[in-house]
């Protein structure tokens, strides 16, 4: 306590609200934050994806991170299953997620299969226009099935899992997505070319990538 | 689909693993990462001295993110209201969500008032020994209620509010916190500046910041 009777007690205790603000952290960082929302089927290559253009986002020296199953199914969201209701929950507990860290000055980068428009209609909403950039990774469910990397497909087929979207569960296809990836198709250098192209358009990022 | 039929088709699809780590990013920020967990009674200054500590941090050019009620009671938390298994999902999710900037390689403070032991702990456990900076606002309770400067304290005091910290529901201090700080008595500017030497102290800030 101030040993001066004539100060406030409580001088110090100015109440302060956030200062560091997100323009301030995109000036530090010398590029945009955005929320890149990569959707698809299960094997469509969307982790593959995200983290291929972290990689190269990385070498330009901007702040990245790619939020997934791997490191938000046993954490944040290990209280939820894979009922219609916990997937919802999960779309948007990781929404909310993404808009901190959008919020932080981070281009955050998701890979879920978030199958229902109305989930990543959800999410778009929670955030100004332009912020949230829905990446379809298009792969036809054949070839999905056919790499069938993790088996799930093979499971789905059996009725071991149940819900499986393509299989058992729609997959509601992006109407208007900012961009479509044909990961099937194009190898995945292009496929990060084409989304490093798209945050070059949206001024995400302040010059061109160089090889 | 390739045209080249000796060519695998999924020649493109080698599984992607994370390539950019925290050891990376702290790399690039020329900083570490940490979790400044900052707990104490409402109104004892742990969000005023979050916010000053990041000001100080960003100045310095780290990465920074005050979780607090302000951005998480609204949208991650929305959900949860304030019984003792609603505040203790909020305190494990905030120390998920703590734990993904943590591996992005941001410096996070959260201002929470976290009266549980077991729910400190457990976020504690979460992450590496050294990641998890307990910092204690020990404000006595009365400046607090004098301060009072949302009017909890008097809606609590009149039954208001049921299960208050400090009036109707214990606050556990912390037994060996990583640092306590006096925000009842020591001005601000000297608070954030222990911040600071426990940062130094610790290697997360490689050089001494200058006035």
């Amino acid at each position: 306590m101030s040993t001066n009777d004539d100060k406030p007690k409580s001088s110090n205790t100015v109440w302060h609200h956030a200062t560091v603000t997100r323009a301030r952290r995109e000036n530090l960082k010398n590029h945009k934050s955005a929320i890149l929302w990569f959707t698809g089927l299960s094997g469509a290559g969307k982790s593959t994806l995200a983290h291929a253009v972290e990689e190269k986002l990385h070498q330009l020296k901007c702040s990245t991170y790619v939020l997934d199953g791997d490191n938000v199914r046993h954490g944040l969201c290990g209280d939820l299953g894979f009922s219609e209701d916990d997937r919802k929950e999960n779309i948007r507990r990781v929404g909310n997620v993404s808009k901190l860290f959008l919020e932080a000055g981070v281009i955050v980068l998701t890979a879920f299969i978030s199958p229902f428009r109305s989930d990543r209609k959800l999410v778009r909403n929670m955030v100004l226009h332009g912020d949230f950039l829905e990446i379809y990774c298009n792969t036809p469910i054949e070839i999905c099935e056919e790499r069938d990397i993790k088996g799930l497909y093979q499971k789905a087929r059996k009725g071991e899992i149940k819900n499986f979207t393509g299989i058992s569960s729609p997959y509601e296809h992006p109407e208007k997505p900012e961009l479509v990836v044909s990961t099937g198709e194009v190898e995945l250098n292009e496929c990060v070319e084409q989304v490093l192209r798209l945050l070059q358009e949206r001024g995400i990022l302040n010059s061109i990538p160089t090889n």
